[in-house]
């Protein structure tokens, strides 16, 4: 098999761990190019990691033959014309969770990259975690027995800058952090049917100015008849608080730790230990093994390991959680858009 | 001060546990009398634990002018009648939640306590559990801010037999169990304004016959805007599975354990321990402060420890949470039957 | 069976754990009497336990015919004589740990004993406790293998008053908290062949003054060639800290726990449990277990749970310990006293 | 600073390891040549990484004047040949620990090294974990008062090959597993006065076949007349047991884990997680750090972080060990070699 020629669309923050893991970590793979709109950014991260070319803009990037794939990692409500652009001129695609803010745009995304027939792949890290990943082995192997119930946490330690908690811009709390845990419930427990949210702004005050919540519940309701319960937080104040648990007749599989480094400490004010900072000390492997995934797979002709579909839904429980939300009411997963 | 005479109404499996506490653990109370329905179980119970006197109802007991206080613990259909009586009687009573199964009965049992102006204490042990105590110090103590978000499952390792299932017997899944949740909720909350409740019965198919659920998520919006969700399960094949959290600005409280007896075992198998396999090994402890905090209470002119206002509100939540699933929509808690 | 009537002898803070129980908590059993030296003490616990008869010395008490059996409970260096005055009144007895500071002293002790043809039991609570219990039924049904280490850990949160630490009272550090480490190292393990104890006065400079140490390291070799070490201490500032591990070819049971009150706290500042603070908290139910145990064994006729030869071998070890100590070199059992 | 020309020396399992940091994950350095005696080994490698020369011994490669430094990690027999030709090479110098086999040969190497003026660091990789790491800090910071007592634990989940446990190629089991305790005890603790050892072939009997014991207990005296143990198995069926505690006069730290993978089965058999494999999954971040380490010090001119004192001193701890072993005393670290 010949080396992967990938380009890296956005070296934001998100951008610049992909573009490392490319550039040094990832087996049958070179970062040939990458592209940042701000000045400047593309050109520092090229000479840094030694890559051979770097652009202003998506486009230009896309324009070099030699690129065979692309990895995008802008900001979510740059999506759409993106990925578009990169199906139209037939790269295999890699795009940051999550697809879209709507369901309209994720469709037409969707009707480009078929038509286009190339290969599209979503970013849903958890999937490439190995507690997440040993939790659907066990699960699928009997451990415990049925599933009836699904609890995911998801809460940051801190929250975002302001203008980003604009639900125009991120979506919001449940739609930015939401997307995980429905898609994890989705992996776990299958299509949901309805669902009902209830949330607040009751930690961060000033996020009301630009109307999002710090704190939410999403009730779940599954096609089968099972549970689901999703809890997500900005104000984790001690670190990271990731966990999950899948709750079957048989028995219970919980995911998640809290300690990131091995010492506990002992004295007379009590037995402490640490907790895990933020999302890169916890997933730094998954999103490792998720890009090394998406090489794998367009090198070996593989189907995409998450689907536009799987996008698509979990996009779809996050807009069905925000109408309940505002129009206090269960809403069922067929209409989630008013 | 004197000792406290006290004659214990119903033998069952609650009563028994609360009976040997009075008989051998409680300091200053004298358990006088032991009455129960069924023919020779007051009287066995007598001989056993060297009681003076058996009665095979509450009202000959009641008759009983030695007897100073009852402690309840009848089945809940019946609290009515025997409150009542107890409290026409005279006696400083102490009742088994839940307080009855409608909140109309519940409205009548107080009203005659009121106008008996006797001593009325609700059990709600968690109330006298070490970890709820020292959550909700830790609470006042400002140890995690204000509190946004709250968590409680209860799930028992088997379900009741299925006579005792039926709704019009035990209340059902979320009046049953979640009796102390709610309980729990409002002490750590408050009040809660409306509730939305899914379940469904997915573990034990033959509870659908008598109209029972085995699982259940009831989420919370309290009056002051702050958020809590409640699970419940009858299948917890693996133990009792008890657990709290406390959600704050600053810091979360977590309450809960699973470690019963005190050994790990290492092996090619995995690193694995027991679980706390019932309620009693999980709280006996706390039913034992809590039978000791009413003879206190009473001894000492005291005023109940947990009310009866208390125990409607939790009634009140568990009906609008039951009217919640029947309706599938969100339910007010000043509205709470139909 | 009829019930036995005990005498407790000696009401110090052991004495009056052991007169609670067996006032309240022991079925079949009867506190008939008390005895303590101190002038005030008998009389004062039998008024508040409603005990029949008090005496001012052992000697009175056990010329009391109705007395069946006596719980020794005195400082060790009366032990000699009351249990050798006890056997010669033909009482069953149960003796604290440790049986006395000499083996010549115990070897006298026990000689009575068998020539009177009474009951003697021996405390070693550990021996009760739902942890080292489970650990021993893990062991013998085979689930880590052959055992090849064992390692066991007590630490006292603090030092004993200066004076008891004088090893002419207590028998110094090893013998008086080693006693139960090597106790139960017999248990898991069989018979010690040789010993090597290294220690320091670490901690408390003032334990120099009466000679003894606060810190100690002894290791075993057992007479089948396997390997032990016992760690003691005077100092975990932070609670009681006592763990075991028994370490096999196939696997490894570890025994112990440090959280107390089931809430875990999460702050900035760590994630954070209490601890057990001392003995009591940490083998309440063992010593409920271990007093109810003698009384039945006794009842039943059943031969002695713990034996005086236990008493012999776990003083054995302390005392080789000791010795290894002062010499500075390993110590064979056979050869433990200068 | 200019790149750092890297040559690794012996490409088994850790050079492996070592080759593939310093060809992705090292800043500043060129993974310039390999090499190693057994045929096609360092060609092998070369080709896989993309190295640009290899050399059939390491004498060629230090031949190689584009070298600046060499990472030795040659089987232990061969570290005094292959470091006194690097020092006369004038490279600077990483060595795999143990340094060597005797202390003989030790103080020959590090005599050439500095008549050669050149940089060598010794290979420790605890010293490089989170956990050790943070446990320094604290103790440095006052955590827990001053240290009077340190444990150490170390075992493996399976014995090496036969051949290896060989005291003359690999030390035996204290010399080649313990040098990591040691050096610990002497991190935290300050060096060693005394030592005194038991051991035994309880595991696996064929090792008495080479002379090599599976289990030990190893107690340190150290100058300050402060206390260690450490323990040594081959025989941890479960995984990988490394665990550390540095015991205080005000409280204590512990060191270490268990779980692997972040998942928590819950079943009627018990409450389960899996353990952690062998020291790749443990240390692997260390690893990685200690080879940055050394890069970036050489490149820096900073001093080692880990000296050849620091070598000389594990290995006299060791050695002494073993003739307390066989001689069955207690030996001074002054007198470590008959």
């Amino acid at each position: 098999m010949t080396t992967l020629n990938v380009g890296l669309i956005g070296v934001g923050r998100m951008g610049r761990m992909y573009g490392q893991y490319l550039a040094r970590r990832v087996p049958g793979v070179a970062l040939a190019a990458v592209a940042d709109q701000k000045p400047g950014v593309a050109e520092a991260f090229a000479a840094e990691f030694g890559v051979a070319k770097w652009y202003p803009n998506h486009q230009d990037l896309l324009s070099d033959r030699t690129i065979d794939a692309v990895a995008i990692v802008t900001s979510t409500s740059t999506h759409k014309e993106v990925v578009m652009d990169a199906a139209r001129s037939g790269k295999a695609i890699f795009c940051e969770k999550p697809i879209s803010l709507t369901l309209d745009d994720a469709r037409a995304m969707i009707q480009t990259v078929e038509a286009a027939g190339v290969f599209f792949q979503m970013a849903f890290q958890r999937r490439f975690d190995a507690g997440y990943l040993a939790a659907k082995r066990k699960l699928e192997a009997g451990a415990i027995g049925d599933p009836v119930m699904f609890t995911s946490i998801s809460r940051d330690p801190y929250p975002p800058p302001l203008a980003f908690c604009d639900p125009k811009v991120s979506g919001g709390l449940i739609a930015d952090m939401g997307a995980h845990d429905f898609d994890a419930a989705r992996m776990y427990m299958g299509e949901v049917r309805r669902v009902h949210a209830i949330g607040g702004t009751l930690a961060y005050p000033e996020m009301k100015s630009v109307g999002d919540i710090d704190n939410a519940i999403v009730d779940l309701v599954f096609r089968n008849g099972t549970l689901g319960v999703v809890q997500l937080s900005r104000n984790a104040a001690f670190g990271y608080d990731i966990r999950g648990e899948i709750w079957g007749t048989k028995g219970s599989i919980q995911i998640g730790y809290y300690r990131q480094t091995p010492i506990l400490i002992l004295t007379p004010e009590g037995i402490a230990h640490d907790a895990v900072p933020y999302f890169m000390e916890r997933f730094e492997d998954a999103y490792l093994a998720q890009i090394q995934n998406f090489v794998e797979h367009v090198r070996k002709g593989l189907p995409p390991f998450i689907t536009a579909a799987d996008a698509m839904a979990a996009l779809g429980i996050a807009l069905a959680a925000n109408r309940s939300l505002r129009e206090g009411r269960p809403v069922d997963i067929d209409q989630p858009e008013a």
